[in-house]
């Protein structure tokens, strides 16, 4: 692999997942990974444009800002990427009145939004609110529609909370889609118009951008396929816990299985299709590559 | 399309579907579907053998059969194959020990299995049951596994009511699939070990059997691949009222979308891949074939 100065070259701009790379979140409103608060702070001021780009589904913006302020991060509302936002902008572009299967954290990015006779059915990470009332009810709203819409905010696997791993939204996406026979729209990572909207916030070209974040597939695959380059981070999904855990199963796979010699390794760092520009230990280790290897 | 006496040549025994054809189930037991309980007696006091196959994993088959013995159904234990008794009988042959994601209705047929030191999820109809709190469990069960097995009772996508569609265990295998980046294994129909085994039971061989069912891909296209014939009824899954849904949305999506313009439509007798032997309207009408053209 080049050299660290090769592979951060002409990067201006830089977009910070958010779980799993500033926090991870959980009960008493989750903990931060250590370094990170220092390291965004060294970004804010250094001379890189920094934006943060999340797939949270569970928290109005508001709501999470407060949670990383509380922790310490210098961080404002109008710094977020986030789905619930770019929901609602598509909703209103194309006259949707959606029916919601959402957490209660979330609802309030959607107070200005027509909910009357739904004919659409956005869903989000609504952790206990999958019940199995609220998946049918959303299932029998699309069986009624001529032409059935469903949203998804994000379509992540699982993450990773102080307590352990949980489901995200991206089974429930797909007990949809099967039941019904529909394929849903993903807003969120690794779409490419929602990393294009991070861009376009802080007036940078995906050829000068780098992407941080914990999620192979959603963050590194997704930035670069939008043209951006990623690091991954070896926090969050990919925590050493975490870590054991993924190598027998998951997103390794198919690699495992094409091994004589399956053993237990660190992070993701050998998925099939996607590889990151490089491999760092955590967000504070990412900054100090970037601070020292940024352009003068 | 043949006559009727062509396609019914040679017939000899008859695997019959439950839920949708004899019986819609609902709350305080469902409702017998007009003319089946008749039909089921003419069939047993026929010279052709009989056996009920069912997906039904919500009651034990003890519980299944008091439901339609109320209903003046003549049926018992001992003539139903169901996934259940299915799955228990994989369980003990392989070693595996289950973790359960189930009805309490049908926990009882798993009485006599070692639940300890789970080293393998199963999953079934499980209704109100598909909290995210349980879904979780099974899911962070598996992802501990180092070769996570997910056995599936059945894989269907919806099934009525008397109160309306259903969301069937079919999506909630696939979320765990997708979360676990996993594939399960499905006890229950389409499998043709599962047919095969309800063939055994009566002694007739898959070239002169016939599966009447009303669900075309479990019923029909799983039959027909096990080398049986396979009639598609219009009540249950296909009854006017579901058609109408159907017709818009679901199996009949591709069908419709190649259409210049899309119409309510009975059934689904246009599905893409599977073309039923004969649609009836109900078992009434099916049996009375089946009796007029038997082979004397």
């Amino acid at each position: 692999m080049a050299a660290w100065a090769e592979r951060l070259s002409g990067v201006r701009g830089v977009l910070l997942d958010i779980s799993g790379v500033l926090y991870d979140s959980g009960t008493g409103g989750g903990a931060a990974i250590a370094g990170s608060v220092e390291a965004v702070a060294r970004l804010k001021r250094s001379p890189l444009k920094v934006r943060f780009c999340t797939n949270e589904s569970q928290k109005s913006r508001r709501e999470l800002v407060g949670v990383l302020q509380r922790l310490g991060f210098d961080i404002s509302e109008g710094e977020v990427t986030a789905p619930a936002p770019a929901t609602c902008q598509i909703l209103k572009e194309r006259g949707l009145r959606p029916h919601l299967l959402i957490h209660e954290g979330v609802r309030s990015e959607f107070d200005d939004i027509d909910m009357s006779n739904p004919n659409c059915v956005v869903i989000a990470d609504a952790g206990e609110g999958f019940s199995y009332q609220n998946m049918n009810r959303a299932f029998q709203v699309l069986m009624e529609l001529e032409n059935p819409v469903l949203i998804s905010l994000g379509k992540g696997r699982y993450y990773k909370e102080t307590s352990g791993l949980m489901l995200d939204v991206g089974g429930y996406m797909k007990a949809l889609e099967y039941a019904c026979g529909i394929e849903a729209e993903v807003v969120g990572k690794p779409s490419p118009e929602f990393f294009r909207s991070a861009l376009q916030a802080i007036g940078v070209e995906a050829h000068q951008a780098i992407m941080i974040g914990d999620d192979i597939v959603g963050d590194v695959g997704g930035a670069q396929q939008c043209g951006m380059r990623a690091l991954q981070v070896r926090t969050g999904k990919f925590s050493p816990q975490t870590q054991e855990i993924a190598a027998s199963t998951s997103l390794c796979r198919e690699h495992r299985e094409s091994q004589s010699h399956p053993s237990k390794r660190p992070g993701d760092e050998h998925h099939p299709e996607v590889r990151a520009d490089g491999y760092v230990d955590n967000l504070a280790e990412a900054v100090d590559l970037l601070l020292q290897h940024m352009d003068k």
